[in-house]
Formats: structure tokens, sequence, C-alpha cells
């Protein structure tokens, strides 16, 4: 199937998709209408054939979706039919909480290996994994066919691990370093900024406050 | 200042404006144009004025925005100016990282309490908070003044945890569970579904590598 240049905003919904198909999938369910998705997903029935359509459609209008066929589909698109090998850079809380994270591994993302510059946390245990000093870091990318780093380390460190990282074969960078990376077309990167998201949240709580003290 | 309405794709560039004039000020930075912040920020200076009209425009063009004033103008619409009280729920790993996180007390987000189901967790001290069973939530809420709860549990037990939530007095959910809640107005909700994140971050992946396949 060909693809053409999908929008970020369409790429940002299919996630959102495949867990519900999942879930549906888990329940036994073997068709379902976009209609009937629409009102599960509370998203327009209009707005998800106009997002499967960027794939191809997936199904004919009045018959409904194969539940499976659609989850696995979507489920290629997302590049969760191959093995990812990821290593977390940052041996901290959030570092560790990830590695112990085991549903990652359910779509194919595969925990490798964890490095720290504190000489503290090297040689702790991750389940199973050991953290490894910095030194290590590209060795271990290049011999284990790693192409996801995980960052989880403040963002003072992060610029210098970043340059060293975009020499490496890796394809890509799970950014939870407080701060936006400057990187090399090629080398793919999500942000996940925790302190945006409480921001935002704090924004939606105030306009509320004001909102309801004016009415 | 009267708002109207501002679509939640301008609330979510708000985070990140602050976060680099609050790197501008540490700096010294006194003024910057709209030109200057829009190559800093790689984003367009039409785009930026524009949002900034949202709010009253901040500044004069040709003159530049006075970075501390623009600052503490973002930071109040955010509602960074007042005290938001939180407790975790759910001790495991990712709450733990939550919890040992400082940076959110910087911003008046205050870690006041956590919760847990699993006995053996209860009683555990995380960052001078100690871990209560789930039976004291209502009141611990109650009596500490709590706005936000972070749910940090799976998802199976979110459901009856959140139609628990809902009853008391907070306004806000920060949500990791990897589900959608369904909440009555006036409870805001931000999702940080973390599997979804890594499932864009594969897409970009795959599709990248299939481009240079092709070519």
């Amino acid at each position: 199937m060909e693809e053409k240049e999908i929008s970020q905003a369409v790429i940002s919904r299919l996630p959102r998709y495949f867990r519900y198909l999942g879930e549906l999938k888990d329940e036994g369910v073997e068709r379902i209408s976009s209609q009937d998705l629409s009102e599960l997903m509370q998203v327009t029935a209009s707005q998800i054939r106009q997002d499967f359509n960027n794939f191809g459609g997936f199904g004919q209008q009045g018959y409904g979706y194969n539940v499976e066929y659609l989850y696995d589909e979507i489920g290629k698109i997302l590049g969760l039919d191959k093995q990812h090998n990821f290593v977390i850079i940052g041996a901290g809380n959030l570092g560790r909480a990830l590695g112990n994270y085991m549903n990652f591994e359910r779509r194919g993302f595969m925990f490798k290996g964890m490095f720290d510059r504190d000489p503290e946390l090297v040689g702790r245990d991750v389940r199973g994994i050991k953290v490894r000093p910095m030194e290590q870091l590209e060795s271990f990318i290049r011999e284990n066919d790693i192409d996801i780093a995980v960052l989880t380390i403040p963002k003072n460190s992060a610029v210098e691990v970043v340059d060293r990282l975009v020499k490496t074969q890796i394809h890509a960078i799970w950014n939870f370093a407080h701060m936006d990376l400057d990187v090399p077309e090629g080398i793919q990167v999500e942000n996940v900024h925790l302190s945006d998201s409480l921001m935002k949240l704090s924004y939606n709580i105030n306009r509320y406050m004001k909102e309801r003290g004016k009415s």
C-alpha cells in the first residue's frame, strides 16, 4: 500500500484506535460500525472515516469494520509487527519505572540495557538488566542492535548525551528530559514533557474556576 | 483581562513558551523580538503573535517582548501563581518516580499524600510522605485541600478509583492509567499515555525506514 504524507495529528490518534480495537478484540467483538466506534471513542464517525481513508479505508461503510483485521492493520502501520530494542539512559526513579514497565514488551519494545553516569547506580539491577557506565553506551548500542534510546536524565546532561547518540545507529529518542532536542533528520524524537502536561492541567483548572466564578 | 475561549492547541503551546522564557530570564535576557523567539523555538513569528493575541498580545511589535513580564504573565495564565496540592494514587514505580520529582514543587504543585491498595506498600516512605491505605482517600482529600489526583494505577482499578474521586472536591486528574476516563464536567483530565507515545515513535521510525528504503 502506497502511503501519502500523513499529518502528525492523524498519527497521534492511531494508538488510541489501536487501544480501543484491542479491547474490543479481547471482548470477542468481531465487527463494528464506524457509528458504534464513534460512540465508544467519542469522536465523530466522519473523523474516523477520514482518518482511516489515509490508509486506504480498511473496510466498507454500512457493513462495518472487521475488528481483528483493523487491529492488525493499525498495528502494522504503527510498526508494532517489528521488534524494537531500547536502552534507557538515566537510572533514576523515572528510568527505573520505565524499565519495570512490562507492557512495552507486549508491543515489541524490548528493554535491553540501562546506563547511568553515577557510579553509585552502576551495577544495580532493574528487572534483570544491570545498569552500565556511560562509557559503554556506543559499543552496547552497536553490539545489541539498539534502535531506540529512552532519555530519562536532567536537561543539563541531555545535550552531551544526544551529541553522542546521534553518531550511533539509533533511529529514535524517546525524550523525557525537559528540553527540546536538536537532532539530524532521520532520528525521530517523541517528547514526554511531564511538567508541560501538568501546566496544561493547571491552566484548565484555573480557567474553569474563573468561569465558574463569573457565572 | 477578559479571556475568550482558547483552543487546546494554543494551550498546549503555552508551557513551551513558559519554558523558553524561563531559560531566557535565567540567562539575563531582558527583551526579545518575536523574530528571535521564533528562531529559538523554531515556530513562525506569526504563530507566536497569533498565540499571544489570544491573551491580549503582551507587547509591541518592533520593540519586542519584555522577557520577565511575558514569563510572569504566561505563568499566571497557566495558574502557576497559585498553589495546587496533589495526591498520587498508586505507589508503584511510576508513582514513586513522580513523588520524587522535585521540580513540580518549583511550579506550585505540592506533593501531599500517596495511596495504594497493596498492604505491602502502605507505610512506605516516598520523600517524607507515607503511603496510606485507599480507605483514607476521601477524608485525606477533604482535610488537606487536595485539588489534583495523580493516577498511576493499572486500568483495571482506575474505573473504581475515578468513581470515588469524582465525588470528592478535586478539580483535576492527571491520568497515567492506560485508558480514557469518564468524568463529569468540572473535573479536568490530562492524560499521559506512555504506550501511545511510544507507538507514535514506532510509527515515525517505520515510516522513515520505508521512505528511505524506497528512495
